[in-house]
């Protein structure tokens, strides 16, 4: 890896952090070190090395290996201090304004939402405990705005697409804006920036000022994943699961663009949930869409979820070829039944309470080689808990693939062993094998994709 | 006592109430019964009757014995249900935007911030985790504004003035608002109203959108003093010694108009931390001032402090008679150097953390005749504990004269006994002949004043 | 008269005039000279003067013989170089924004406004011609919001009444601002000032930014009726026509509190526009009020017109006594038609174009004495017309009373004569004697009223 | 050509327009026929195509023959009725609101504009009258801002680049954006395109709300430069006189980017401006950039100019090859000296009244073949004289190629002779050939071009 450029600088918060105590202050400097330092700096660095593409957290870690950020005590407030820090994040020697925003939404997040939160009594033993948990990490983040009308559309799909597949989100995004809809997406390149390019184009031209382009992400995946800079509201929820759960209750509708196993995880948790008894009869707009030549993709991927979790789960969704504006379309009308729904049940708009999500898509999955090998993937436990199963299976592959602890696992332990019957096994190989060829498990560099894992029937 | 219109509604939050959990609605429903029901039925019952002149805690609680106000718990947030809720703060039939206002922040600041502050690990046995308290209700209520010049003038006087007293605050409070300065008070009216009244109508002709008329309150004497409907910011406190911190570390100068024990329990509390060794050089402007039939009064309390606590507590503030241009003209002086002093220093303008508040003036005091009886008032003690322990005595006073539980506790056992050195017993004497005899310790009604104190030398 | 304190000073504007051509400022300053200089002269004292209570045209101007502004030629704008100006329009050296938006006010539609009209094709000889004129104006100094709904309030009434009518109109004013209402009145003291101030407190109250408080006024009267500092929108029409015709067009409905000469003007000029057949049917609500004390007044006015213009006349209009609440909630009521009938006619809500103005009422009255005295005063001619000839004799009553131009024609030829029928005579007669009496021709100073004016039956 | 889709509709204005005067709503729907209304509806037509890539008034005109724009009068204003309009122009029925904007901008600037102006007394006959009128309309267009700092960046160049040009457009104006500037073009495809929509991006993440994307434009262009739909504030100049006087007046610096005829009229026009001796000392920042394979077209015109116009002339501008931060930097620099001058000059950020341009420069060129015939090109006229006459030939070019009226002069008249000193006409010809090389005179639907000119030395 070549030499890159730094730079050091120093720089305050705007906004909320501003107004610390004495005291919040001094626990912050604390977390200059220890484990929240090291997350915190994790963050930071895929922060500042923002729209860089670089699929890997070991590699930007390293290309990095000098950086440092320090937290000062002022009286004033918080003021934070970098040494080498990837010399992008700057115009003429001053850091980017969504830079800047981002920064001070991870250390919201990561060092000070984890101290307030740990200190008012949330129970995360139960179901209902981290729901809270998520709202308040949600609300804390001031994602959460009350009487604005469902319009928050969930973009999901890869973050290393082809440039058809890219321009196709970007249209699609383009005709959302038209329709005066925002953008949610876990925040990093591809499908995460596409939709939100297309829709602040699109937003410009509709005269719509304050367009929303969220992105929800974990310290897990940031550095594989940086925030594209058109994201303007960064949330970091702790685990994939929290980030799920937060993407369900505070997107009102979702887009499936093509991906690989990350895209897969969140497809299988949906479905697992939209099946759930309880969530029988809430509307929820889930559109499957790509360009002509993703249809191949798409149909097998409907498929797979025909093969392992049947007819009915097909029912939650509808796929769509290479038809922006018919994708935003049937969005919009989506949006109208969920608004009516939410206002007859008298729910609020800004946060899906009624959604009931099972404690086995709450729960963080370890993805440990023992848990992934004792993982049931069988046809014959409820289509929930095998949708349920089917996703940690998914989570653990993306894991081994990009993040820092899962390469690690496997570079000591070898490939995860999954098991489970045929009838499941041999679509999720065939599946995974189409992923590979169709180069969606892509490493940076362009190097051969070698497999975490070994499908066992 | 007359039949009072009542009227029955409910009425919806607006702003930071909008986004509660499920959980937190279901705290503040069950509060809905206890001493925090209580205390909040007293303050909203209060709000309501805003702009009445009722000078007597139980008075008002005796008018509206049939006033409910229940906490209702919906998916989209909390609502209000008022009965027999006095009329006058509704127009034809909706509630003034102030007064729901208001009533928001008495249940953000009595039930909602309590549990959340208990919440914290604040450690309330220190000096600073009591500036901690204060500054977490403050933060809450969204009165910090960090980098907003300093221009918080709090003005300090009795809530019933006469008409002469009353219309040179209004003058005061405008020459202060022709100077973009805002005005903070104890929000009842008097002294509190007065201020707020000049400054609106100068911030309207100097074009002044966002002038802040900040009224920080406490339960105890929210009744006697309702808040009047000029305050646009309400906080209340859980007691005076709280409301007192919040006034000097959120003020960046003082007025002092005429008053009774009350203001002089202000005067003192101010005094006592000006004089402490820590706090010297600290810049903090201090304006004594009234109309020109006020200037006995004025000297009178000048000659009090002169006689009690001595010259050096004499030079912490200036008297100015029957001239509002130059109270503002002082008082934006006096900003200046509180400008330069923080910005120097690296201190917050919206918080004054370098001001030292010795415990003595933290721990709340509480009034019961033993207390009273046993005040340690001799000119033997440093100066700094004789103003905190003349402070105190003024506060049971003024508990006596007009908080719910004062008067109960007076009923019962007979007024005061207040003894200490004859050097500070006869000027005290004097002085409090000399509120009596201005009717400075008028009750509502007009009924003659009873001393709930004996003074023995 | 005493010397008065005087300030020399520079201003620039802030807003519209901002942007100015070469050519432009060119033209400003060359009207540094003549008549169109005098005019800008005495509208800019008047306006300095603001607040000051001084009731003659002649006063104030010899007040400040020395007084004078030059308007500069600068590359980025006009500036303003005040010289011997009254000292109360400044605070510590700086202007009241207020008063400097008023001052700029005055230029735009003196100087400059007057140079634009004349460039368009305007043509004056018509009604049609005159009602563009008046549209023009008012859209060049962003007095018409389009899509705003009826809401603003015109009050009319006397410049010098008693403390408890004041009173009243700031108690009518607080109703209307409570209902959100805004108000346009004369903007000089008494009830052009009363309702505003009311309003203010109410708009804080209501937590309503961008009320409106309208002043129109015109060159001969604004000495007289220094526009006070309430006023945040300043308007200054040529004459009293198009400054009642501004009233009728802008204005949703209108409340008449006790005036003397002036305000029976503007009475019976709006009563010969209701009456006219063409504006039968359009809604425009009137109401006449006071307190208990001025109920003789009112049904004196009352009188007066049904005895002159008859029961048609009075029913254009309700009568309320000392019930502030009611007028505003009737005003209330009545705005909900005009809206609905403007919505219905698609007529513009920010100016009224659907009502019959006859040229009559439209025509500059020349205040001579001939063509006082030639005035038809018969109960023979169409109620119509009787209106729009008693509107023209109170007209000069206020000329001879008020207005600088009028005081000298009545020092050099002695008073008015006015006559016509005894059916006419008789109620004018009466109505003329019983403002003396109350003193609603009160003159500064407190000198006795000599009429300027005889009747002569 | 294949049919295209049409829609009918209804528009309102949102704006200047809403408060018209009766009589000027009926100017307007008069306006619906004769010269004024082709014109009107010519500009409709382009604005409804906007995004479409046409490159010939005529093609566009001739696709939608049966397109209608009715204006009708409404006494809440005015209203645009639409027939077989092009369907992109609406989003699932509604108007797209950039394209309402134009529509509306389009009929302030050709109808309502030209008539308030001609009733200015403003003397189109002297180089201050029409300066004058450039001025008035770009004030009435709300185009000029007091008290803006300079950072209006124009952006000049071809509409029809290739895909790597157009790429380093969209990165330069990236640059510029975050660094806070804004992009004045006109208006249509390519460089006047790219440059905003980088700005745009970049302005996201800047956080910058409020970025200008002003598009000036002219009648006779805008059919073949539709305007893209980015530009957020459109002005509709009479001829390119004109609207070149708007771009050296309104903008603060200059990018020229590799173009054709269009650009190299736009490039002489400013150089002869520049070298005026009353223009010396003037900072007018200029910068020629372009991509790396650009380079040898940035050095033809390079050395064009020493050639005809001598290397006094190429002291005013600066070349970058493939350096879009470079680019910026230096404009960001050339913008501090244009503020310090102006403040020293006391002269407006808004508008350079101190740019001294010419009579010649102003005059519209008429290109008649006898016109273009009579060109004086000799080296033997001042540098000054020669700048203009060469700036009048690509004038001309352009209308040939593109301009609806030149083009049928040029099917009746066959191509313009241009004659000149062999000097002169030798480096012209060479200029002119590698344009046609380079494709730089393309026209749409790739046919080969065919000169609208000869060179005659």
């Amino acid at each position: 890896m070549t030499q890159r450029h730094v730079i050091n600088a120093s720089v305050s918060p705007k906004g909320s952090l501003e107004t610390l105590s004495q005291r919040e202050v001094q626990q912050l400097s604390e977390a200059g070190t220890g484990l929240t330092y090291t997350l915190f700096r994790q963050c930071a660095l895929a922060i500042l090395n923002t729209g860089a593409h670089v699929d890997n957290a070991k590699t930007i870690l390293e290309a990095y290996k000098d950086f440092e950020i320090r937290i000062h005590q002022q009286d004033r407030g918080v003021r934070l201090e970098l040494l080498n820090a990837p010399a992008d994040a700057f115009v003429d020697g001053e850091m980017i304004a969504s830079t800047r925003e981002m920064l001070f939404s991870a250390l919201r997040d990561i060092v000070y939402t984890e101290n307030e939160l740990d200190a008012l009594s949330i129970d995360l033993s139960t179901s209902q405990g981290i729901s809270d948990y998520v709202f308040h990490l949600l609300r804390n983040a001031r994602t959460l705005r009350p009487g604005v009308e469902p319009k928050i559309v969930v973009c999901w799909g890869g973050h290393s697409i082809n440039t058809e597949e890219y321009k196709y989100t970007k249209k699609v995004g383009h005709e959302l804006g038209l329709r005066s809809l925002d953008i949610c997406t876990g925040c990093g390149p591809g499908v995460m920036k596409g939709p939100m390019k297309g829709a602040t184009i699109a937003h410009a031209k509709q005269r719509i000022h304050g367009g929303r382009y969220l992105g929800l992400t974990e310290p897990g995946i940031i550095a594989a994943e940086a925030p594209n800079p058109i994201v303007n509201e960064l949330v970091i929820l702790p685990d994939i699961e929290k980030r799920l759960e937060a993407f369900v209750r505070v997107g009102h509708g979702i887009i499936i663009f093509p991906g690989g196993a990350g895209t897969a995880e969140e497809f299988l948790y949906l479905l697992g949930i939209l099946m759930h008894p309880d969530n029988e009869g809430l509307p929820f707009p889930v559109v499957l869409t790509g360009p002509k030549s993703a249809a191949p993709y798409l149909e097998q991927l409907h498929a797979f979820v025909g093969a392992t979790l049947g007819e009915a789960a097909q029912r939650h969704y509808e796929i769509i070829i290479d038809d922006p504006a018919e994708v935003a379309r049937q969005m919009t009308q989506g949006l109208k039944a969920v608004k009516q729904f939410r206002r007859e049940r008298n729910d609020a708009f800004h946060f899906n309470w009624l959604l009931k999500i099972d404690e086995g898509f709450q729960r963080p999955f370890d993805p440990t080689h023992a848990n992934m090998a004792n993982l049931q993937l069988s046809r014959n436990l409820p289509s929930h808990e095998l949708a349920a199963n089917l996703r940690r299976a998914f989570s653990g592959i993306v894991a081994g693939n990009v993040k820092d602890k899962g390469i690690r696992l496997i570079e000591e332990h070898g490939p995860y062993q999954i098991r489970g019957d045929a009838a499941v096994m041999q679509p999720l190989d065939k599946l995974l094998k189409a992923f590979v060829a169709q180069h969606r498990m892509k490493l940076p560099g362009g190097a051969e994709y070698v497999p975490c894992y070994q499908v066992v029937a």
